[in-house]
């Protein structure tokens, strides 16, 4: 009896790193970035900021670590934030944007659609009252695209309208943008007119864009100079980073390849459509899947050589670098014949 | 032209302590509370345990810093919370609970009824994945009564099956009872009734119940040892507290008192509701108006000589100690001229 | 057999309020500090305003909440303040200068003197490296008079070199005064003379002024609304706390009555001298004794009857206005006839 | 003119990965550690756990965020831990043993050598008072080698001694053995040998063994279990790790070479000494100098094409797998034409 390998559809984060990059880590100048500065660590870097329209950007182990030195720098010590329901930093990251980086969150409706509050919403739950009693608003934390909500993407005139609402109430804006190219690749427009009037941004090299490992945040140099501070306090200054920066590097040349990751997101959600199962339009690369019981669908998509993940009480699949339109439609075929 | 003096529905803390309370604090034996315990404080501390059907019990000089203390002591950092939408600890004690106490908060919504979440909710929000980057809940803290919901009451059985659905997905449970004496009232059971199966609460003496100043939290003598030793590091700890807890003694004779504020806040409500307001049911002391521009109205009563706040959106008067029936006819003959 | 009621001089924290005290509470004009300002409190910060020679300054239960507040909002998270060995903050506040402030200590050797570090060490342990990843010094925290030095007193021209050396590496400056007025009695000047260049100060109205309970901390009016919800947060906003303002506004009046005090300490270090005790040349009301084994000479006094604790190795004696002469030549009697 | 290529110093943080874990990390199989375990990143954690032996090891970015994961893990909030003067969580980790971790340190004087506190120490400046206002003393937290002592060596039998005291005292052990191997090494003994007792350990992969990225902390498979859910908490969970760990493995594979290193440090400190410069008896890979100014003296040794870095108030330069005895006698070279 033979066994099926399984198609892997939990992330985009299960990607490994290609040829390409294990050959550029290799050969990746290196140096000390405590002591000095890892001159391919700032490289990518200084790359990062030039796509993000930043004055500068900061590597980091990963996009918790980015948002949480955001936040912990934006926040005084009890301030509240604005977010949308389900963001990354509400409920994926243990809790730290309250314990450590000292927020009080308030969840917003997505009341613009999926994943999207409204500019209107920001405007009035914010910016209330001036007792001395009261909460003081801080921060408006946007995620482009929104993982909970199956890849959703803020479009840029909305994205405008929401900074413009932040920005009248005084809030600073941290944009987790840990899928921020595929949100880009979705809209046909340059990353950097989805960063526009943000404070700060946080980018993952190590998802669709398929590096091992590494992130990035980005904002003004004043704003990195703390970055790095808070980075090292945290443990997250590293020595050569160099040999991980270089997969980075090539990752940021290769953000179009993420084109072909959304036509097979939109190949598997036509496909679940005609076997029947009730699925969202996916935008960039994730596939929701509203099942009557999450649990069981996801063993029984295991069974039969199918991996997902539960997801704010759906099923999801994400389309990924390691899989291609062929896999999607094995993906297909297994499901259709285990129903 | 003569002035009216303002009639003060803003807030039940607005009470002032009555000759009963300030002679007893003249009189008061007192100690050095931190070296040794200040008698009169002792007793008090064991008349709320005793009331409240607990082990032991803690002066704190805030509901809020008893709120906090055992959030401190029941959180992991970044362990998540479950809490009614708009309750105290949310919104009322400037994020304390996320940043100090290290907790990320779950709202619940209001599903039972107005401040009242039900054991169903609770059992489907908890105790989710067991998945080593996924939240873990480990608290629920209940609000009886329920302030920003209009002063509503959890009846004993629904407190149960709250108590229930949090055991079994093994959540601590915490009790804001800022006003369990009022919910004790307008449900005619002991204020231990409301208290079964709760690992903590805070009850507030600053209240309803008239003393100038001062709370207490109840629970376990270990956890109260621990409490101790937080409240000296919060700086809540204090030397000759006699004073004040003499005045708490004499409020804590004095809890069916509260039954007139809950049929003034009654008459209150109906005579408003003839003057044309839309107005909640109040079970307790509180009133809350739904009105369209609530700064406007909270101008407009002022002018009046009738002094309310806004609270969440809505317009709230509280009946006191200091007001009587005839306050409160004033009060809507005041409004129905201003009208 | 009789038994012999005990001398207490185990701190000055447990005197009690005398009868000019328990009146004035009991007269106390009182409003709501939360909601609008509790009138005597208010009248009580602005006369401890004008004795420190302050701005403003913020009535809090303790001593403990006081340099609490001050800290918090000195730090940034991680950044090491200098405070002489010892020190209030370092060994009495369980640690919140740590985990709450989010200060890392670095504690000052007493090179001018007990309880006293020069300006000279100030200047060379402070603003050293400017590397990113360096500790960043952000503050100097004094304590006149210091206590586990033995009441000690930093008089007004090495304060002001202090200051001027704190201010040179661009240090803030916090004094934990909760004995300032021993500190100005014991050098005849006014207190406003001891605060001379600081940023903050923490006076205490409980210990040897004899207030039954509170503080203050005094800065800039500016500092003062940010203190205020700092204490709003760690739950130390009371509401008629006018009634126990009262009090410290007597007390306030009596400061001159601690000469007493200081003149009994020295008394009692005379006689325990000719006792053959070795004990400190006291500067205000404090006699440290220093003896081979601490618990059984504090075990030794109590069976004679004589209250005192240990501190920081040695027997600490205090005067306070609860002792007069009399019970000072007493309690030598009392250790002459167990020695 | 030629310029001189500097020879670097400054630490072994700035060795360079060779040929050897370039090709191991070009080749690791990898996979999505947050998802499953990546398996070259659980190779080297059994492996790491099976040389210092201990149950389990977590991969972890930096030797800081090792330290700090096991600090936060160990302390409650406001605990006192023992550290010896100048240890790296107090001096170079940006204070996060203090606002992080929630400790409070006491510095221990270094009364049995360099860097090294007695036994009798701990157990004099531990475990004092029980009263609930005091300090409770929790964790002794070590470094072998001490890296401000100039790698000073902490033998097996002290080791021993100081975990004797720690128990009976009742405080939790942690060991910074950044350069573990070096101590290792220097007493000839296996690195488990200085592990005994300790509840975890830290080691460092990226200094003197020259990997590029990395270090890990040891200790209970339930501690790992807690550690790895931190780690996610402060952004140091990554992806495919597995890339880093291959490097990792074979730093592991040649922790003997470090003898080159100390023999180097040998012969740095008897060049140095012959050219009249007053220097430590290096234990290990560092040699620290005595001179009148550290500023002038870094300035000099950089023109002559030597650098070194201060530490505490000397000038330290570290031997390492980057520089051999050939190198080391250039340097002696330079040193005495610029002298």
């Amino acid at each position: 009896m033979t066994r099926t390998t399984p198609i892997d559809l939990r992330s985009d984060t299960v990607t490994r790193p290609d040829e390409r990059m294990t050959a550029a880590m290799a050969a990746a100048e290196v140096g000390d970035d405590v002591l000095d500065r890892d001159p391919t660590m700032r490289k990518l870097e200084r790359r990062v900021a030039e796509v993000l329209g930043t004055e500068d950007a900061l590597w980091v182990p990963s996009g918790t670590m980015g948002n949480l030195i955001a936040l912990s720098l934006h926040l005084r010590r009890g301030d509240r934030f604005l977010a949308p329901r389900g963001t990354h930093v509400l409920t994926h990251e243990l809790g730290s944007a309250a314990w450590l980086a000292g927020g009080m969150p308030e969840p917003l409706d997505w009341d613009a659609g999926p994943g999207r509050p409204s500019a209107g919403l920001v405007r009035s739950v914010s910016g209330g009252s001036a007792a001395y009693d009261s909460l003081r608003d801080s921060l408006l934390c946007l995620e482009n695209t929104h993982n909970e909500a199956g890849g959703a993407v803020i479009p840029p005139d909305e994205h405008a309208q929401l900074v413009a609402a932040a920005r009248d109430n005084g809030l600073t804006i941290h944009l987790d943008g840990a899928r921020l190219f595929n949100a880009a690749v979705a809209l046909g427009v340059q990353p950097a007119a989805l960063t526009v009037g943000v404070d700060t941004v946080q980018i993952c090299l190590s998802k669709g864009l398929g590096a091992p490992v590494g992130s990035a945040v980005a904002g003004t140099a004043e704003f990195v100079t703390e970055a790095r501070r808070m980075r090292k306090m945290l443990g997250g200054g590293v020595r050569q980073g160099g040999v991980i920066a270089a997969a980075g590097l090539v990752a940021l040349e290769e953000t179009e390849r993420l084109r072909t990751d959304h036509d097979n997101a939109a190949r598997l959600a036509a496909g679940l459509t005609e076997l029947g199962w009730h699925v969202n339009s996916p935008r960039t690369n994730m596939v929701l899947a509203t099942v009557p019981d999450v649990g069981h669908s996801l063993e029984r998509l295991r069974k039969a050589g199918v991996l997902a993940v539960p997801m704010a009480g759906r099923v999801r699949f994400v389309t990924h670098r390691d899989v291609d339109s062929g896999d999607v439609d094995e993906v297909l075929r297994r499901i259709g014949k285990a129903d």
